[in-house]
């Protein structure tokens, strides 16, 4: 028996016996000759089978030809057969002259959805919807970004970290929670790591990355939101302020888009019509005070009684950077105090500021950061200022209680990172099953 | 200023200035000088600071000295000085001669655990536990050995999942599931990423894996059990059956083990006293009736009224296999279906038993493998012979429906890997944040 050969690897054979496996992308039954194209994990290839006929000319209901006339769309199947290079064939240059046909599992014949499906109704067939070659790339190209990432970490001695989910009590707010039955008690889904991240610091853990799921109870509906997600997770020991952090992050940054590029650059570009561009560094950073001052100058009013700002803002100042510095990425830094959580850092000499920072991605955050206060008097403070009871939070309080290094490091959604750089217009196309408020299946 | 040098490199440098940060491990305060020994993130090092006399010889209270006095254990500091090799200094034969000290964060100087404490008062306070080199080297190798299989099924052009989490209905079955309220519905945390990576086969992605959380609401407080746990799970389409997934699974275990032993052997052997070994290929394998027979002859009978194991018979067969093959681990294979879930397999030849397996690693499971059943009306009858009704199950069957290739794959508990590699008693020495029926905290 010829063992599998994966389709991408046929180009590099000589012409003889193989064998392949894949589903049945279209069939053409014409007369005197049926081709189907076969697609499996790895790419597609013509498979040919001239029609058998008798004495008279006439054509034989014969195998594999009765099987392959009653192939639908879907259906997975191994077969054997002749390869053979030749230039005319458009799909490659090599076809396959069929021997033997095995059906392994026969589709039912109706697919459910089309390219002009709406998102809902792929989602509802998400299986299906994958097995289209863009779909399946958004996920090669996402697995290739993690490792680039977690290679970048490993290289620096970072320790990768599983925090839990269930928790006892609210991280930050009681807000956006989902509550857990927890045999006789109640439990919460953390919506992020950073407590946990956190603890790492004053165990002495140096430097950490995760990357695990978050969940938010927000009932929103935007391209950018979903209840469940992926979370990019850092922290580092020893900053001297959020510019430490922002460092790593780039890098990180340029790690990834370096392989991107590297091992699917081609593709994203012939599938995605997007050009993935590594990104220099130092990113270009500007204070959120002076970003709003830009903005407002290119005649864009930030409609917001606080000092945050709007995703047409973010759009506004990305393209202000696109075009002043040739940059697609852009770290807004020192939000106001007001904005951000009791545990940003603030400036020594300026308390109405943090030392943090959102990372903008062709347009839309895709990260926040900050130096974290390390102080404990410094943080309990903060904490009661933003009407947080230090009871609530005893257990995170402890962590500053026996010695803390200054620290810092940020959390980033994974599917937005995917999503601008392939210049999608829904996390839900690069979440490999989206999780909404009305939307938990399949 | 000189910058931050982690305390592992210091042996590498010459004579002179430095400075290195971390936190305070022990003061010893003598008459004329004093002794710190500072720990970070890569190791220990000695400060050591003569005190300064008056012209009558008397000791005087300047700085640092006054402020090391002040010292408690788990104090971060920064401090300068200037490194010097001394071979007579049994703490990696350098020590530096303090010049400034900087507390960056004072702790609480009674710390609540000690090295004689409670493995749950530990718990309690986790983060101080963890600054124990021991607990730190489990996360630096856990780090070390999720990396290499990382880097083997990027070899192998794995795709990277992130399964959802929350899902609308029970994966397998109703039991030990825990309950999320979902806005105006509820919804449950997954048991494992089962159904969803069988979907990325029918998909079309070929060959998957996927590292992160699953919960069980087990009320069981073994030493195995947790409620929240890390699964490494792998699934490959194109099996002939579970030895192609067994063949993935070892190959897996030699890429992680090689990487800790080369990375860690030695930290291994001397904080824990275990050698880490490399297993040989390939693993035993024993059907689980002859394992039975074996156990039964070595004195031993299985107390149960099913066709399963028990973990004592688990340690017995263990024993037997490292007696006969010195190996550490073994494949029990070909469960009986009767103790199976209804996707898994059965032999063509007979179907009371499944092409699974059991991988027992130094006595105890730590991971279930399988092919899958692929073939619709075989996985609907498999299903309701277990007493599900299919309806519940509509969305997974779905995915059989339009066309499937062969496939298995298997879901391994990393705590319990980490746990037998470095022969400790319980998963929670090497849970990061251990979650069970009673403890959700910190």
């Amino acid at each position: 028996m010829t063992s599998r050969v994966l389709i991408k690897n046929l180009s590099a054979l000589d012409d003889g016996p193989v064998s392949v496996s894949g589903w049945v992308d279209t069939v053409r039954d014409q007369k005197k000759v049926q081709f189907v194209v076969l697609r499996d994990e790895s790419g597609a290839v013509q498979l040919v089978n001239p029609r058998t006929t008798d004495a008279d000319g006439q054509v034989v209901a014969d195998e594999p030809a009765t099987s392959i006339s009653g192939l639908a769309q879907g259906t997975f199947v191994t077969v054997t057969g002749a390869l053979k290079h030749d230039e005319r064939v458009k799909l490659g240059g090599i076809e396959i002259k069929l021997a033997t046909l095995t059906v392994v599992s026969a589709a039912i014949p109706e697919t459910p959805i089309a390219a002009d499906s709406s998102l809902d109704k792929r989602m509802d067939w998400r299986f299906l919807d994958l097995r289209n070659p863009k779909q399946n790339l958004i996920f090669r190209i996402q697995t290739t970004f993690e490792h680039a990432l977690r290679t970048y970490w490993i290289e620096h001695d970072f320790i990768e970290l599983h925090t839990p989910k269930l928790m006892a009590s609210a991280s930050e707010s009681r807000a956006e929670l989902f509550e857990v039955g927890y045999f006789e008690t109640k439990a919460y889904l953390a919506q992020s790591p950073q407590f946990f991240k956190q603890m790492a610091q004053s165990a002495g853990f140096g430097k950490i990355f995760e990357v695990g799921p978050a969940f938010r109870a927000d009932p929103s509906f935007t391209s950018r939101h979903a209840t469940e997600f992926t979370s990019v997770d850092s922290e580092i020991s020893w900053i001297n302020s959020h510019d430490d952090v922002m460092q790593l992050h780039e890098n990180l940054m340029v790690a990834g888009f370096t392989a991107v590029k590297a091992r699917h650059g081609d593709e994203v570009k012939a599938l995605f019509d997007v050009e993935v561009t590594v990104p220099s560094t130092p990113f270009p950073r500007i204070p959120l005070a002076e970003a709003k001052e830009i903005v407002k100058s290119r005649g864009y009013e930030v409609p917001r009684d606080d000092d945050d700002m709007d995703p047409e803002g973010e759009r506004q100042i990305a393209a202000y950077v696109a075009e002043k510095y040739g940059h697609e990425f852009v770290f807004l830094t020192d939000y106001a105090s007001s904005i951000r959580p009791f545990y940003h850092m603030r400036h020594e000499g300026d308390a109405s500021i943090t030392k943090s920072y959102d990372l903008i991605f062709n347009g839309t955050e895709i990260s926040t950061g900050a130096q974290r206060e390390h102080r404990i008097e410094v943080l309990e403070a903060q904490a009661i200022e933003k009407g947080l009871d230090p009871k609530e939070i005893e257990g995170y309080l402890d962590f500053f209680r026996y010695g803390v290094p200054s620290h810092g490091g940020f959390g980033m959604g994974l599917a937005r990172v995917l999503m601008l750089m392939l210049h999608q217009a829904s996390i839900r196309e690069v979440t490999y099953l989206f999780r909404g408020p009305t939307r938990l299946e399949p």
